[in-house]
């Protein structure tokens, strides 16, 4: 039985979206996409297809990926215990063998398997690949005892410099690029990076239209408990002082990312539920919109929900 | 300090080999490099600098590894025991998930870093990226009492296709493919491949000028204890003939491969020590040549060693 | 309101078509597109967004229209009567005027501004522009007292030979050819072709895939008064043996014409209703297919209808 | 009898005229044309041959036409009345419909058809194909009673917008553009356009090096009565400054135009005589030049007769 | 005082010639010019211009040139006696250096220059760019008291290869190639080449279209003293009965040269008087035609001077 | 046997050089090559090999001769005496004739011949191909009994303008262009170029990474006597100051165009010793560097000899 027999939901009106297809074709949109919703297979393959549909109408996706569940499931498989500050994994050296190998070995691997199996090519990239991404040690700083301390997080990195020039080589070459979030040092040490905020990187590099990500919450909640408090459509300032009250958490990385990339001239930023069916499409190809748009100047674009 | 003083070599004459480098830019040829001959820091510093040069000059290297030690190392940690049979490794989903982790994401993405280090770009892959390599089961047939039995090593498969389209859009692009032997079924189910088969399908698939095998021998020995019975030059009949006596264990794979390729028009397939420094340069850009040199027909190519 | 909202009807699902839109990707389809099936705006509405779709994921479609009923109306506001024999029009001179400034100044207009509002560029051609189609005067047979007679239509055309250069330089260009049925001939005489016969030439020139006849039935019915006896497919030597008792009038040029085609290379031709919503998606992106095929190889290709 | 017996020049130095040739390679040039000069055959052919040259020497000839004799004489036949404001077609939708038939399906098809028979390929183009020319309703005002009114001409446009790629893609391709005076509005609304001003806004888009009216008068005469009167070059300035007194009539959109088009950019704009023989080619590529020059500075190209 | 001054000629009439232009457009000539018709300046800019214009209508024209006469003179200059051996140059080391100088660094040069005066690029090469031209040593035999003998002609050679490559690169790049007859041999001897026989090889490398010679007869005369007798047009089997009675001395290797290339598919040769201006244009652009054209097949080319 | 056996000398490591390789991919350098580097036969083997070997790792080395010895050699073999003032040849007509000849048609001709016998394309070309070299009359004052008075060179020239097309268009091809200092006046006089000067301008003009002075000297010595007092690397203003004193002869004008080329973004001038094998790959590929290196800011660029 087919995913789309069990799972019946309002098929869209694709012909009424030519408009949107026209006018989106050439863009480059970077996809985020990890965490929880990449466990369920069906919600992977529902991503797909979408990733798919908009390459196929003339799109350029980018897909980042994360893999933190994997990462640390494999971790307790040889004996380590992961570690965690302000939610970040603490990287060790041993640490770092596991995490390449799972992103780049397992998560990668299956998501560029599940692309082609759609009939588009992907190619899975890490940062060391062609010398995509430079990256260097991330200095965390928090404070303690009334002063500011260095946490030692390991080969934890921040991003020094994307390398585009592969990325537009394969997308002209109607290749789908999907990237691991691992990158090498200028002293070639070897470093993890956070993936919502390669994303973010890696729009502005390739002066993406948009960055999306794909989360499993419907996008910014006013109100954490209230579904309805959705917040359809934000400019960068407002969002800017969201940041610690009501954006919190692992939305907090998304948010900042996309600050910087609009700053960077990413036209819109948005947090979408990749859990529900087709929200990427929703989000691309209908004048409702989906999730949480952020964007630098509000008269600019009007996305998101209609008010 | 740096390997080249540790390591007194004759330096190559380089401008002497300038017909060399005439004669062999824009050839194409497929080095198998792996098994111990990885192990060792200094000569994978060597074998990299060779390949880089041999880019930097005009031809178009294309690298496949295998990862063997690698492996079984990283099997036992998390406490599967590797098991062969007449030297290949029964692969059940365990351990393919172990095998696909360490080749792409730890042995693959090594190999990568290194070259990109020399200033030359370099890119990973697996036959899982733009579904590069199709396989399909490999099923290996013994004699038990009297009747041929098939032994199932699980996913284990041979090469059915190879899209080099993407090997050629990188090579075109100054980026060398470095290939992890890991392959897709039509019916999605992934394959290991043996490297050295692979490495050969790749050679015959690209239209390769010469396969070139990097091993920890110095090539064929009519007598495996005596060093001076190197066989320099060898036709595709007389090795096939040796087979079995003289070409023994880990070497069987090798030539197999070589005389397959050979009849699918690769010029000539080379066995090379790559533990000794260079030996590639040697092979391609010298006179005196290097290994054991097999060919279709020993009047159409002359090299190996000077008689 | 939009054509939508009045007119529901089940929405196709796309992203079940992905597979389908894969494989059409840079095919070519020549359309027939013409008759009764133009006079409606909002089935040509209808039609025109299916082309553009098409275009959009990637096929390359290219459009032939007639436009008898336009031009038999104008004839009459100038004061000449239509003159037809067996369904063809009498082209004598002031009638050739007429027809041109019809079909290219009006009808071939009006359908090039369609698709341009959709968003996907078109370009209007007759056979003039380019020297696109060379014809030279059909010479008509028929039998009266006993012996073969024939009869003068005027300046009706045959097709001599069509120049693809041009739509090849627009499909690549990403700009949709639409055609009207005006050529020249070799003497410079002007001429007017059957619609129906030009699609068959330009998909034999063009390699079309398929070509496709938009008319306001379903189908070739077994028999006429029964929607029921549809022939969902059919090979040439089967369709071949119906004309003259099951294929009759208009439908005889489809049937011909698909004959001709498909013995020069195309792979399939279809009748299909172009009245009924998005059918040209139904039969290029479902399993399911719509209106007759015919095939010259009934198990080359198996469309239509399931049976 | 060809034209050339019946009619003898003196010959062109075409071999003294290399130097020029080779000065006006990869030139654009817009080339309106129009008007009485198109009723004779043999003056036709002459401007015919002449563009053909241009082409097959390397310049590239854009070619806008008119049509208004055609026009009024098929309007007659179908019995609507020419109605002209100001030497303006008042065109409501009934004329509008004989408009886009003549201009489009006669006149831009025999245009085409006379540039194919010498061997070089023309195109025709109307401002609805690929969307070319947008245009916007027109609206003249009068004084009329002492205050400023609106004369509603009905769909009469001016040009808001040429699109200037597929001309460019005609012309690198080796086939001359040939455009008839029809565009569309953003609200789909046809309109007919003069001709003259398009020509002008056409050479300002594609940045044409010359903006050339071929007319049936030899230029801009000081005292129209007298042919020694013609003035060879004559700068912006002074231009403005004729319109009205001496430029009256069917002149005054030319020489409006031709200062609209200096202003952007296009280094010179001509009237010559299309009856005489062969002035386009007298104009191009002699010393001599032909008719009158309008120049935005005397300074930096002085052309048309010698002083 | 302008060349057209003095001598005055009836001016061709380029406009009937379009259809001849646009039949050309694109085909390669090859047009050996030397010998005496280079001696007179008038001569040689009128050569030049008809040159340029064919260039400039889109042929490709490709030129070999020889020198003798300029040798000659400056061998005495420093007191070396010219040798002939039947109309054949001995070239000792000392004559070849003069050979090299005066052709690559006088002749060759002043004829480069003569063609960019006129606007068009033109290139100087000899055989030893980018090895243009390989030869051999030419074994001249000679039947001397009965039997025969070779006759040493020192560094005379005979053409083995010429690399069409950088031809075909000049002439896309709009580039007049100027050849010449110098080669080396694969001894990296030098060789001095007739430049008849190079212009016949050259012809037949680049597949041209026409090889023409230029000299200062006006074709073959039947009868050496009678002009009236010029053969217009002889098929190849008629012309090789010719050597040695009709066809005699310089003219033995325009016609054996122009034989040698129809063999290998050149479509005819012409042997025509450069000193009548604008022969070239004539030939190539009129029906008339000029001078002698040989051709293999009579029937599929119908040129010279109309019977 | 070989020169290699000859001339034992420190074999560079070239695999130590794969940094300084990938560095200097793509850029082109000029190398004036010339005077009496160019006697000795060895010396000549061992630039053409170093010139061959950038060009085949991805350098684009554009090459600028003289010639000044066989020049004179030559005049006085047509008797004529060569005139020097201040070390400029007087060149009057008969004496640019000789100029030319032994430039273009000796030289360069046997430069070029070594290159392509080494495997890679050369091709020769002087200011009059393609018009690469537009100069003036070179108009030298000198100070005679206390005024400014103009010295007649005749026909000697400074570099107008250097067209960079075709070195472009060469090299791209992977032809090495050599280039003879002959250039052409808007009067169409020809001229002789200073060798040393028409280097810096081309350099300018390509914008060259590098422009190479082989001289026979190791570089600028503080003291002429002493080798050791060789200046390893100065700035353009230091340099300027040694003009007249340190640096004195022929050394002046190859230091004054490097101020100049300098000037216009050259990024380094380096005079180094022609004579001393591969003392250009010395320069280029290693560390150690080797002459006088002069650069605009000695921050930027730091070569030459190691402090």
């Amino acid at each position: 039985m087919s995913p789309k027999e069990e799972e019946p939901f309002e098929p869209l009106d694709i012909l009424g979206a030519l408009p949107e297809i026209v006018e989106n074709r050439g863009r480059t949109i970077v996809i985020k996409y990890g965490g929880n919703a990449m466990v369920d297979e069906r919600i992977s393959l529902n991503v797909t297809r979408d990733i798919v549909f908009l390459k196929l109408t003339g799109m350029n996706p980018v897909v980042v990926h994360g893999g933190g569940p994997a990462i640390s499931e494999h971790m307790k498989r040889v004996g380590i215990d992961p570690v965690f500050v302000d939610g970040q994994r603490r990287t060790d050296e041993g640490t770092f063998e596991i995490v390449e190998m799972v992103l780049c070995g397992k998560v990668n691997n299956a998501l560029v398997k599940l692309i082609n199996q759609e009939g588009v090519k992907a190619m899975g990239l890490s940062g060391k690949d062609v010398g995509l991404i430079e990256a260097r040690k991330y200095r965390r700083k928090v404070k303690r005892n009334g002063r500011m301390e260095e946490i030692d997080l390991g080969q934890v990195g921040e991003v020094v410099r994307v390398d585009t020039e592969v990325i537009e080589l394969l997308s002209r070459n109607d290749i789908i690029p999907v990237i691991a979030p691992i990158a090498v040092g200028e002293d070639n040490t070897d470093y993890n990076i956070n993936a919502d905020v390669l994303a973010g990187e890696v729009a502005a590099a390739v002066s993406a239209d948009r960055l999306i990500y794909l989360t499993n919450v419907d996008g910014i909640l006013r109100d954490g408990d209230d579904a309805g408090s959705l917040i359809p459509l934000i400019d960068a300032k407002e969002a800017k002082g969201l940041v610690g009250n009501v954006v919190t958490g692992g939305m907090i990385p998304k948010v900042e990312s996309s600050l910087s990339a609009l700053e960077q001239g990413v036209a819109s930023a948005h947090i979408i539920n990749g859990t529900t069916p087709h929200t990427l499409l929703k989000l691309l190809l209908t004048a409702e919109g989906a999730g949480t748009a952020i964007v630098a100047d509000p008269n600019a674009r009007k996305e998101g929900h209609e008010a």
